[in-house]
């Protein structure tokens, strides 16, 4: 998680775009609020084609930030599945206001949660 | 703007990310959310020190979104100055979720919007 010494600034908009702010983390979680327990290859699977190291790497990030939680669910090979924390719920207001924002200004999109 | 053929899937929110999904985007929105026209100048001096060559991509690309607009306010050398528009004004409401989720989740944050 980033701590307050690595912080941009003390705004609350600043320190959650230092988690979430990419191309990619905000579709891990919409997927985690559309299905609530996926495995790493139905994240892969999902439409924007995520490359796989990035997919490794959000996953990381957004543990470390408390956003998701991984259990394993077989041991040779280890497997895992994701879920959302109750502080990665709270981000679905943010998703639905990205979801309002975009079916309203970009043509051809269409709401996928709420 | 991400033209309909160069969007990663028809989800609003994926299209929207497209657009605004980095750490420094939604933070010029927020600066001209709070001040309702700013010149380049005072945008490189907000409180995250976005480094000036991110900031004029991130405008250029705003622009194109057309999120925001500029207008020259000094002709030699050529100066500008950045307004949202209707359509940028429109993100009010995913920065503030991102506001009430980091007051909420990142201790000694704070709320600079709303």
């Amino acid at each position: 998680m980033a701590s307050r010494a690595t912080r941009r600034s003390d705004c609350a908009i600043a320190g959650t775009l230092d988690l979430v702010g990419d191309r990619w983390s905000l579709l891990i979680v919409r997927d985690l609020l559309v299905t609530e327990s996926l495995r790493y290859g139905d994240l892969l699977a999902s439409h924007e084609s995520i490359p796989t190291n990035t997919l490794a790497d959000r996953l990381r990030k957004l543990e470390d930030a408390g956003i998701l939680t991984k259990e394993r669910y077989q041991d040779r090979p280890p497997r895992f599945a994701y879920r959302l924390t109750e502080r990665g719920y709270a981000l679905a207001p943010t998703l639905d206001a990205l979801a309002t924002w975009g079916t309203t200004h970009l043509p051809g999109t269409r709401r996928l949660i709420g």
